[in-house]
């Protein structure tokens, strides 16, 4: 039997990471399956602070499964297809972790499929650990916590579940860490955008969705100052622009995230400015506005733009 | 809260009506949803035989969800939409209890999805319970274990996973049966076809899938002698023409399964018998044609149908 990957979406976060090399593990462990992590893009920031932190190496940046010797392969923390790897179409998905809703996927065949509607893949990853009795090294506790932190912003996200709050406070006892403190060490690392050109720092966490016909990019950034990144906004705005032309997006939406605070500045630029609007209702001035209280792309923005656009 | 339905794919089978009504009740005792159990249709005579050997009622039956009362559902034993209710659309789905393949799948939101390719759907709503410590009744473990029998035709398809001998086994001593006894005795009484019109004899298992763009129609019967359906040819080749008129299926393929031998012989008529032959590389002659150790539509008959019409 050849080797299976493990992977998270494009453009890969920490809980795209995490959960994809913890969970490589645990197939190994539980399942005696010959997996292997993987991931679609370099770490970010954030994640390269993570890695860092517990020593372990970033997993093999893949542009094509094939290519990388596998048929077969094991989602975490994605199933669009759009979100995944290029030619996801040419292998057989075996297995899906995941925490979004389910669109624009299919198989041919029946798989192991793993969906909860909690803060993380990594909650469920961590969950999968548990029911199958396997410990979880010191290391991997801290990758699964740090998908959890980062996706629910240190649990203020609503996107977090009842649950995640046992969770990261199991993981933080087996990581070895207070919860609190590296908690915020690592998201204020994700926010150091200094580094960043505007093209960068507009595909850190970028995503993008069918909203009736249209192909809609939605990006995220975290920081501790909002104002620090709209200094930036004209080369932003640029970058934007260009990335829209070059790939058909009929809109870019921006959340630019205040971490400390659980706000976010929307900036956006596109055809469909009016149902943006209409979706937060809000008026773009010089096109952004504030959005108080959002931080979760998957919440706070996605099904209201779903809506806006109409169907 | 409004209550939210639980059912299994339209022409239920034993295993679509069990672990219906199975999750309903682990999901009101493990997570205090307020489910109830409903059906796409009524019991056929196998489900009908488990049904009154166990004690247990026929769910309700309904045509739409929302008319019976539901904005949220959870499937069971199918996530395909065209296999589902009327309105699948127009409510919020939940929660998914399935192993087969996914497509034609999607939500607005995060839910609970739990695939697993193994036998039956029945298969993991038992596991679920034993994961949850809920104890399962004995006429809820009859139901589970009918649903694993039917779709494994006594553990013989390929479709059986390895984990599913244990399953009969203990849910066998749960319900207080002996898995072989009961077992055949329950796949007999699905056999009984001779009170059903040709019309109702094509319509007891049939799911429609969407073959590069054709609608194909792919139904089942179970008998312990495949002489005895093929008598009826000719009445059941007027329904088929009937059905795909009115439905407008290009094809329908029909496995008459002899479930004491674990045989099929194929009857098939439409616009593509040409791919038909090709995807069992076999010749029909007079509509039908032998496939040697056939019993699974989902291993032996689909996938094959999938390649042979292409993408």
């Amino acid at each position: 039997m050849s080797k299976i990957l493990v992977f998270g979406h494009q453009n890969p976060d920490s809980d795209a990471i995490g959960s994809a090399v913890a969970f490589a593990y645990l197939a190994k462990e539980a399942y005696g399956l010959e997996t292997e992590a993987a991931a679609l893009g370099a770490p970010n920031e954030e994640t390269a602070f993570v890695l860092d932190y517990f020593g372990v190496p970033a997993p093999q940046v893949i542009a094509s499964a094939k290519a990388a010797g596998a048929q077969q392969v094991i989602l975490t923390d994605h199933n669009e297809f759009q979100q995944s790897v290029a030619d996801i179409k040419d292998v057989d998905v075996i297995g899906v972790v995941d925490h979004h809703r389910v669109a624009n996927f299919e198989t041919a065949n029946p798989l192991f499929m793993r969906l909860e509607p909690v803060g993380s893949a990594s909650s469920i990853v961590y969950r999968m650990f548990k029911e199958n009795q396997v410990a979880v090294p010191k290391a991997i506790a801290g990758l699964l916590l740090s998908g959890l932190i980062s996706d629910t912003l240190l649990l203020k996200s609503p996107t977090t579940h009842t649950s995640d709050k046992a969770v990261a406070e199991e993981l933080a006892e087996l990581a070895g860490v207070d919860l609190e403190e590296y908690g915020l060490a690592m998201l204020k690392a994700g926010t150091d955008l200094s580094s960043k050109s505007a093209a960068e720092l507009i595909a850190i966490d970028a995503k993008s969705f069918t909203l009736n016909g249209n192909q809609v990019r939605v990006a995220q950034v975290n920081t501790v100052d909002i104002a620090e990144v709209l200094d930036r906004q004209k080369e932003i705005e640029q970058a934007i622009q260009e990335t829209n032309a070059a790939n058909g997006y009929s809109d870019f939406v921006l959340m630019i995230t205040d971490i400390i605070n659980s706000n976010s500045e929307i900036l956006a630029l596109g055809s469909h400015m009016d149902k943006v609007e209409a979706a937060f209702n809000f008026k773009l001035e010089n096109h952004h506005a504030f959005l108080a209280g959002a931080v979760s792309r998957k919440k706070q923005v996605i099904p209201q733009l779903t809506a806006s656009f109409g169907g």
